[in-house]
């Protein structure tokens, strides 16, 4: 930067991929980041800005009537997100500028819900009418290639718009010359209503493979599509929000959100972790005889907890891909219950073997306990063990897919819940063997 | 079925797509399948079973000879997995019965271990050379479209194979007569080398969001091209793969595999961890004396470390989805670490009040301890709390900062480990404090 003339700059920058020039953004200035802006000119900086999280702080930095170039460029869901983080005035003034077609396409993306899949549709998109020759709708496509890039799915409506089906573009490219449109246009082609929930489509979508999905609205008449790069988008959102719940958080973060709205994301799950806790230590206090009698017996609590907890996340997670991806019928999900418990039994046994021979050396020669009590407490501490491994498979399979059944989420309902069932098993469990076992037949 | 002639048959199966004929066939006898088969046709079939995932079980049942043509249609991702799971002769014999080009492309694919992208690229793509005119690129398009479907990009390489760059199909179609093919190739296309990992390019891949892209060989000659599925099917299997790290299990599970396979992919994890809890379980049993005299405060151990655990588990996961997505400098990290610590401490300190209260209403009401007893008993355990849980704030950041910077996965490896040491700092700091405060000061 600095001593190359401007065309030579320019040159230099389109070897890079709009990708890499995205990432460099941030390591320049305000005014060298205008000299780039510049080089790049404007369809090509919507390019770049697409590449970014931070392209909101970036389109802010522009005049007004760059701004709305950008705007117009800029996939209509990045619009949208952008004229949503404006005040009233700001964003009148802007569509303001816009022209009628712009306008009328954002306004239309806008008034879907943010969970419906029209908020998250373009129309960058190409139509063609039912009947046309060959020729036409080469002709017709080249027309509309220069708007719409999206192209490698052509979607055939009637005269109506009522959608009828879809080409492959290779179909269309390799098709000769006379043959008619509906021995290529596939009929069968998957679409989606504009105002489906995402959450309740997306599985059904991701099967079909396809590189786009036509949106329809309520009198199947074609709106706008579902690019191969949303969908995606929407599959590895609903992931990252699995993978959240899964630690107990109620939605992905963001690396630059304020504290506050971190804050709301992780709070309410922890407060429903400490009351269900609570309820815990109040079993817990239950037993407080046995432990005060046996004091030694408590070292061991956290291992029986954390293990049978461990477990119980495994099968959970588990359950919950399972559940995902599949449609289970009854006996399948039988299977899965009864292998679930096999898994943990024969994971649980080799596990408490380790623990009572571990258990066992660790009194008797550490902590110089008598053998005759040394085994007896590794072996209550093992027994549970196993047993609280066995039951913590038990409710990590089934109550997801109880939860499943009656609707709710799994994925976020049954981590706390899991927690506090497999927490209170292990101590009635643990300090329940030892009472009956240590005190009540061996006196000790 | 039954009653229809196979013609009306045909066209009833073709208004459905291929991912729902792939959904019925489980529900199908083997001898409604063969006339399934029959009736669609090979080409279509292998469509139909490139989205099922027991397509190895059906491809199984067919003759010899149309097993060879289905994974002559097939995607050869797939038909080398089918061919692995043959026998040697089995294998040996389906093979020779393929063409010579679909050997060598085979052969080519598998040469490449499977984290490599290599065995993950397809020979399905569009190459023409650089310097023809625009009407005899399309017409080589043409050419090639039958073969090979994925033409949204079309690779341009050099009279030696040497990969050049590519050309938008959208820009081609709409390309005047007479255009120089150079200014429509995008000469800062991205492209992978075949022997990259697939760990290692996944995210830079991501970052592109082209539609597919081209992989090289050593002598960067295009050999072949990852299509936008199979980079989407990477993305997902790479989140899947942290989802079930994050659950403590060393890889994805599928419903139908062994339970030995099962076992082995989650017992390594809980032979670490009882390893961890056995340690944990030692420092307990370390401050054994202060249980002894004063047992009611064991009621809270299980509290103050699953919630340490759980704000320690949003930290990580936190962190691990951000290391996942950007490149964080030495400075963005610090900011990471601080406001994670903000927030530990912000939920923390609400979190402790509650159960500040709570505690004390339950010893002072439920359990009749005098009330300074309870005001004492409550305050430790709420101290200890706040603290416990920021510090795990801390680890869960730290911990797989540092792992990414000695380059182990990060997802992989602090699970346990934090866990471990999350467990350790709640229980010194609540042992140590209830020994100090309550013993120590107020000779409880």
């Amino acid at each position: 930067k600095g001593t190359l003339s401007p065309k030579l700059m320019k040159e230099k920058l389109l070897t890079y991929h709009e990708s890499d020039i995205a990432d460099a953004l941030k390591y320049l200035k305000s005014d060298e980041r205008f000299r780039l802006y510049s080089l790049l000119g404007l369809q090509l900086l919507s390019q770049v800005l697409a590449h970014t999280d931070d392209r909101n702080i970036y389109i802010d930095e522009l005049p007004l009537k760059k701004q709305e170039e950008i705007l117009h460029y800029l996939d209509s869901t990045l619009a949208i997100e952008y004229l949503k983080g404006l005040s009233k005035t700001e964003r009148n003034t802007l569509i303001d500028l816009m022209d009628e077609e712009r306008k009328t396409e954002l306004s239309l993306i806008n008034s879907f819900d943010e969970d419906e899949i029209g908020s998250r549709m373009t129309t960058n998109y190409i139509q063609i009418e039912e009947g046309i020759s060959i020729e036409k709708a080469m002709s017709s496509l080249i027309a509309q290639a220069a708007e719409n890039d999206n192209i490698s799915t052509i979607y055939v409506v009637d005269s109506d718009g009522l959608f009828e089906g879809a080409i492959d573009l290779t179909d269309l490219i390799i098709a000769r010359k006379g043959t008619n449109l509906d021995e290529i246009t596939v009929t069968s082609y998957p679409y989606v209503y504009a105002t489906e929930l995402i959450d309740d489509c997306i599985e059904r979508l991701k099967d079909y493979r396809e590189d786009s999905i036509p949106v329809l609205n309520s009198d199947n008449k074609l709106c706008g599509a579902l690019t191969g790069q949303e969908l995606s988008q929407l599959i590895d959102d609903e992931m990252g929000d699995d993978y959240a719940k899964l630690a107990g958080l109620s939605a992905e973060e963001e690396l630059n959100e304020p504290l506050k709205m971190s804050m709301k994301k992780r709070l309410p799950w922890l407060i429903i972790l400490l009351a269900l806790g609570l309820g815990v230590s109040s079993v817990v206090g239950a037993f407080e005889s046995v432990v005060a009698q046996l004091t030694i017996i408590i070292s061991f609590q956290s291992l029986i907890l954390d293990m049978a907890g461990n477990v119980g996340t495994q099968s959970l997670a588990v359950t919950i891909r399972v559940l995902m991806d599949e449609k289970l019928s009854f006996k399948q999900k039988l299977l899965l219950v009864l292998k679930e418990i096999k898994i943990g039994f024969a994971n649980g046994f080799l596990l408490s073997i380790i623990s009572l021979l571990i258990i066992f050396a660790y009194l008797f020669l550490l902590k110089g306990q008598p053998i005759n009590y040394a085994i007896l407490y590794a072996s209550c501490a093992s027994i549970s063990l196993i047993i609280a491994i066995v039951l913590s498979s038990f409710t990590g399979t089934v109550v997801p897919l109880l939860f499943k059944k009656i609707k709710i989420d799994p994925a976020v309902a049954s981590g706390p819940l899991i927690t506090t069932i497999n927490d209170l098993v292990a101590i009635v469990t643990y300090y329940g063997l030892a009472w009956v076992l240590l005190i009540g037949v061996f006196n000790l």
